[in-house]
């Protein structure tokens, strides 16, 4: 409960007894950058007061366990989880994560501002907070068919919204280097607020350009070198441990005590399974503790530098007047959030929630999203040449090979030849737009037979299969579509496993364990398929997005991203 | 100039040269905490790039030196350097000093918002940029007669005015603490943007409501203990040099590699002399680094932690997108910044102006802002008891004792009486409004004739005169009313020396030079009457403060500041 200034200062110099008083605790300070004896009193929402002099309601004896502020993710896409916000808040608040600023960029090119408005309608009354970045680049490009579209002039509709923190990564660096009008019309509505960059691999004067045009900070650094030169040039960098990207080891050597306040912690995208096993923002402390960073450094990071980035005053560390977001736990140099209080409320104890956090209901336009003409899908692929553009996949990389092979041509059809690993794949348009289908050939997926489809294939989101044969294809991706979205494993006329995402085609509404477990099914069939890769669909459903180099297939066709534009799928000669 | 963002991008990736380069630098990176030979590229008001690749109309080879964000004064009144905004810059600028965050808190309390309006007109044009906090305790108390009022109602059309940046000073921290109804508002109207604290002494669950109240610095901690519980609390710490307040040196172990991002540098008042002598925050800077401070967080106390504490996101940094407002000095263990940029203009060399800073016209308003009805004016005082309360004056302290003396009584009245260095003081309203006349006694001041006067009486400035007669009273109090303000030191009818401070009774049209020759002839003639004060002008100016204990005397009596009312000159018995 939030209180009226003249309450909060009469629990504060000690007129009236706090709501709770923390006692005993060693407060980490993020401020002075020590640890020491101290009592924390709260009242309401709101710390009141750190040291001694205060009676309380209740009292907390904490016989000397560590009293930190509650972990902030700088950068999470909560779509990635493949559950809503209320449940990704059941798996990371009992780990102290007590902010989220989340880019809902992957529901917003569903169903654009009501993706967004669900996200935080959804979050509304569970223990934690839920800060949502204006998604920027919905669609990515003009070469893909998306549900939503976000020009600057629909963005700025989110200025001011509750909830609403700045603006989204801007993945359309090239557009901003190069001063794209649109894309420069989104900064210059956001320019006051916080935005967010994505900028793989950008140097130099392109670079500075970028920076120039006021973005902040940048999650992309896979190199210390890539990561001293964002750092020098103003850029906060958010060291990222998601499932599919590790960077975080790598960059640390960048995190000295001169520079470490312009670096955050994020996760950008995690899985069920590693959320579970692992955690979340908890999970990243812990491993920069053990690379050899400072405890309270590695805090700082969680938890001050983010609010400091975000300008989230009212939290990010222990002292008067901050939201009581805290966590207690006892080893500093592993620290394990045993208790964790969110708004001066108790919510988890020992690494489970004191009280359940019940789902919210999902409004009919959420879960409707799976629009597929299937009179319109016809996958086959008549052979007008020898040789086709083949994807090549590569384990756990976002970016592809582009590679020429002789096509399988059978009745004049070019057709999936298994014994190469070549897989045909579509891109369904499901938003019931266009009724597209783009069609190629993919290698890396290692599909002996069978299929697999997929709903989830950033950032359109169209309906995507990959397979041995045609039947397989359709089989897996209907089960997808009349789940209202998900991913299926088929072999023939049957399905092996199916994980619906009714959400969006991208969320669950069944708990973040049984995700996991169904998810660990979709492997496994893959894997009974033939698919050697650690996490078939985690590769796939980036083989749509084509943003990231160097060939990629839309509901529009292929995409030579290099070259930035739809190329056709076979060649005249393949190149000696 | 400022570039439109289209234009800046352009010279930022090269596609246009830019218009300055400074090349072979060594850049001051206060990012990433480095210094590193770079190229800086300079288009119009700002730099487009760090690092190599680009060409420019104009390159400034610097061989070398070092090149670091000019500096930033978080907290100064340029009312105590006794000379309007221009002329200050003209002593500050060629030192490096490129942004000053004013609290013009003395005119305002002789002339309300004209004269914060005139402060900030007066700047325009200068090559510095002047950002003013909105003053907050105008009138000090009740318990005086101030020139113009800014309650709660009035202080918010300052609101969004340009170049206003927060809330000034808190000065009335019992009044936050306690939750008086007036500051809280003020606070609750600014309580998105930066707020000032000032609150000497405060600590524990005070102090904490104080933090919890949105005060963001304080500015006045004397002792290491004390800058540690207000650190520790969220505050920024202002490092502060005054003229007559030196706790730069005493606070400086406070700033340690974990903390130091908490810490800012400020002037608040300095006087001509030592901005000629010493200079401004580029002493702090010296004297920091010399007291063993890393020069290169010495110098982020005066660029990156002021632009983040005021959130000044377009300086305070060399990065793209940022200001062009950049030092270059040799010495890093002691910069002495030789050549000064703002805004990508070189404004000086070698310690002297490039181009000289022509005053600007003062409006009338602002000089006939003393206004005395003389009818009115009666020094004598007449004998209703045997003994007085005496302010004891303390060198260069701004808080007195408070003493008993037996009354000098001749005639029926009490007088001065030099011998026991028992001096008449009067405080003269002066801005037309109640003609009141506060009369006492004062120790410690020293002069054994003459007398002297000043328009320059923290805060509402009323027209302070004492001596060892009224007859030298009267004459150094009327010749200060004549110049329209200023300070004088007379002796019979005879002004020995005379500074004319005709703007609002606090500042000279002279150059600061001529104000300095002025003021030492002031303090030379003060000395040749007796006084041994080291200034005595700067102790006598704090007399008529009644928020600073113990003993003040105001234009509406003698007040008891621990009491916090006013009391009577005569008591009835001098205590055993």
């Amino acid at each position: 409960m939030a209180l009226e200034l003249p309450d909060l200062l009469r629990h504060a110099r000690g007129d009236e007894p706090a709501d709770l008083l923390l006692a005993n605790a060693r407060v980490v300070n993020v401020f002075s950058g020590e640890v020491y004896e101290a009592d924390v009193a709260i009242a309401g929402d709101t710390i009141v007061g750190v040291g001694h002099g205060w009676e309380a309601r209740r009292v907390m004896d904490l016989r000397g366990r560590h009293v930190a502020p509650g972990f902030i993710d700088a950068h999470v896409h909560v779509e990635s989880a493949m559950v809503p916000p209320r449940e990704l808040a059941r798996a990371v608040v009992p780990r102290g994560v007590t902010t989220l600023v989340a880019d809902p960029h992957e529901i917003a090119n569903v169903l654009g501002f009501d993706g967004v408005r669900f996200m935080l309608e959804n979050a509304r009354g569970a223990p934690i907070t839920l800060l949502v970045n204006a998604p920027s680049c919905v669609p990515a490009t003009g070469m893909e068919t998306s549900g939503a579209s976000l020009p600057a002039t629909e963005l700025v509709k989110l200025l001011g919204e509750p909830g609403v923190l700045g603006l989204a990564e801007v993945m359309d660096f090239p557009g901003v280097v190069a001063g794209h009008s649109d894309v420069l019309a989104k900064l210059e509505a956001f320019r006051e607020l916080p935005v967010d960059g994505h900028c793989p691999g950008l140097s130099g004067p392109a670079l500075c350009a970028y920076a120039a045009a006021g973005i902040g900070s940048d999650h992309e650094c896979t190199t210390v070198e890539e990561g001293r030169e964002k750092l020098r040039l103003g850029m906060t960098i958010f060291l990222r441990e998601a499932s599919g990207a590790h960077d975080l080891r790598t960059l640390l050597p960048l995190v000295t005590a001169v520079s470490e306040r312009r670096f955050c912690l994020c996760t950008d995208d995690r899985e069920p399974a590693d959320l579970l096993a692992e955690g979340s923002i908890d999970h990243l402390v812990r491993v920069a503790i053990a690379e050899g960073l400072a405890p309270l450094t590695a805090i700082r990071l969680a938890t001050l530098n983010a609010a400091e980035y975000f300008r989230l005053r009212d939290r990010g560390a222990i002292a008067p007047g901050r939201r009581a977001d805290l966590v207690v736990f006892d080893a500093p140099g592993a620290p394990r959030p045993d208790l964790v209080y969110v708004a001066g409320r108790l919510v988890a104890r020992g690494g489970a929630l004191v009280e359940p956090i019940e789902p919210a209901p999902v409004p009919p336009g959420v879960t409707r999203s799976v629009r597929v003409d299937w009179s319109r899908v016809d996958l086959r692929i008549r052979a007008v040449g020898r040789h086709v553009r083949v994807i090549r996949a590569l384990p756990d990389r976002i970016v592809t090979e582009s590679e020429i092979a002789e096509a399988a041509i059978r009745d004049g059809e070019a057709v999936a030849d298994p014994r190469r690993d070549l897989l045909k794949m579509a891109v369904i348009e499901r938003h019931g737009r266009r009724g597209t289908v783009g069609l190629g050939f993919v290698a890396g997926v290692g599909l002996r037979r069978g299929a697999l489809a997929s709903t989830v294939a950033h950032d359109h989101h169209n309906l995507l299969a990959i397979g041995a044969d045609d039947r397989s294809m359709l089989t897996a991706a209907r089960a997808v579509a009349e789940a209202g979205g998900g991913r299926a494993v088929a072999d023939g006329d049957r399905v092996l496993a199916l994980l619906a995402l009714p959400i969006a085609g991208l969320m669950s509404d069944l708990p973040i364990e049984a995700v996991s477990d169904r998810a660990g099914d979709l492997i496994a069939a893959a894997r009974t398929l033939g698919s050697a890769l650690r996490d078939p669909f985690a590769t796939v459903s980036f083989l749509a997005l084509e943003v990231v180099p160097k060939l990629k297939l839309t509901d529009l066709g292929l995409v030579d991203v290099e070259r930035f534009e739809l190329v056709p799928l076979f060649v005249e000669e393949r190149p000696a």
